[in-house]
């Protein structure tokens, strides 16, 4: 018997948008892969071995079969992305899908992911809680940003859906749990729900209970 | 007479290394372009007619002769680069690049930058000092990645000099100003002679004395 040669390994935890942006897009693709959980909530990015693969000490990361490594979710969802439908061939669409993959990880993602960090991962007496009110306001700012441009595009990718909705979808459709309300953008709504009506959407796993109570917890 | 047709116009600040990077990368190419000096430390990427053009409120961004813009730094350098030497054809290579490109705008500038812009723009009494330590230990940390890099690759953006360069020196170039010290990096402190050593490199061009004193004080 043969053992079966997977050409990918994803290192990452399921429950970050980041890591999940990766899986979202291999179960889109179809692609074959193997996931080995990390949980980096609780120190697991800072051990010898995962440093070794990456001294920023942070998940995700792929390896390819014959050892290779790609960090950073938005490099790797291009990286996979590239010659599918996922990604536009047209130049000038591709730079306009990678300036909205740098606003989510320069505007988007250090309000939206980390208030939801906060609220979810740290203990309710945590000093970091104190950073929420201007998170969460950052994020507002953000989300404003998006909604504007859905005023008058379906998509962050250029014509059709692609990386830039999954970069940005990750945090959006969790950003009730940082505390984050969507009502005031209702052109976000109808675009996460356009995202989740995708063929082959996958969403993201169940945050543990103990997760999931911080969550439902007030500020 | 005919006018000139001038087919690219930046807006940006001079003394911002995201900034910089447009025109190192446009002096490097030899493009011609126009630039509009936006004092973004004073508001005025806050204006009706800025937000008009990014809703971001940001600099810097590249407005083409048929009105159509780009924003984000990094974007900017890939949509410019792309066919030429300083982006590689290579798909796996230009995914590294890109890599280094989020580790950029998400690990490295949030620190370096934001740590030089408090200490050159703010007063010296503002509350926003208290920050510095902890930007100054991080960027200590984004440092150390990219001086491990450095141990066994001469640039970032694969086998040849290129916009992973561009996007990494900006800031790094000007670490001091942040109250950050590059003696215990001497690979990376070697790269950025490499760098400054290319054909057609251009300085950042010099801050006001205003800001350069604050640079100068003590923390």
């Amino acid at each position: 018997m043969v053992e079966e040669r997977i050409p990918l390994t994803v290192h990452g935890m399921s429950v970050s948008g980041n890591c999940h942006k990766v899986r979202l897009l291999l179960e889109q693709l179809g692609s074959r892969y193997r996931w080995v959980e990390v949980d980096s909530a609780h120190g697991q990015t800072h051990t010898a071995e995962f440093l070794a693969l990456n001294p920023n000490a942070k998940v995700p990361l792929i390896v390819r079969d014959d050892g290779r490594v790609l960090t950073e979710s938005n490099a790797i969802l291009f990286w996979l992305a590239e010659g599918t439908p996922y990604l536009p061939a047209d130049g000038w669409q591709r730079a306009q899908a990678l300036s909205w993959m740098f606003f989510e990880q320069y505007t988007h993602e250090p309000c939206v992911a980390v208030a939801r960090f906060i609220r979810g991962w740290t203990p309710a007496d945590s000093p970091r809680r104190a950073e929420l009110p201007r998170l969460q306001e950052r994020a507002a700012g953000a989300l404003a940003v998006m909604e504007q441009h859905l005023r008058q595009a379906q998509w962050f990718t250029g014509d059709d859906y692609g990386i830039a909705d999954i970069a940005l979808f990750a945090y959006s459709d969790v950003a009730a749990d940082g505390g984050i309300a969507l009502d005031p953008f209702p052109q976000v709504r109808a675009w996460l729900q356009r995202v989740r009506a995708q063929p082959r959407f996958v969403p993201m796993p169940a945050v543990t209970a103990e997760v999931r109570a911080r969550f439902n917890a007030p500020d």
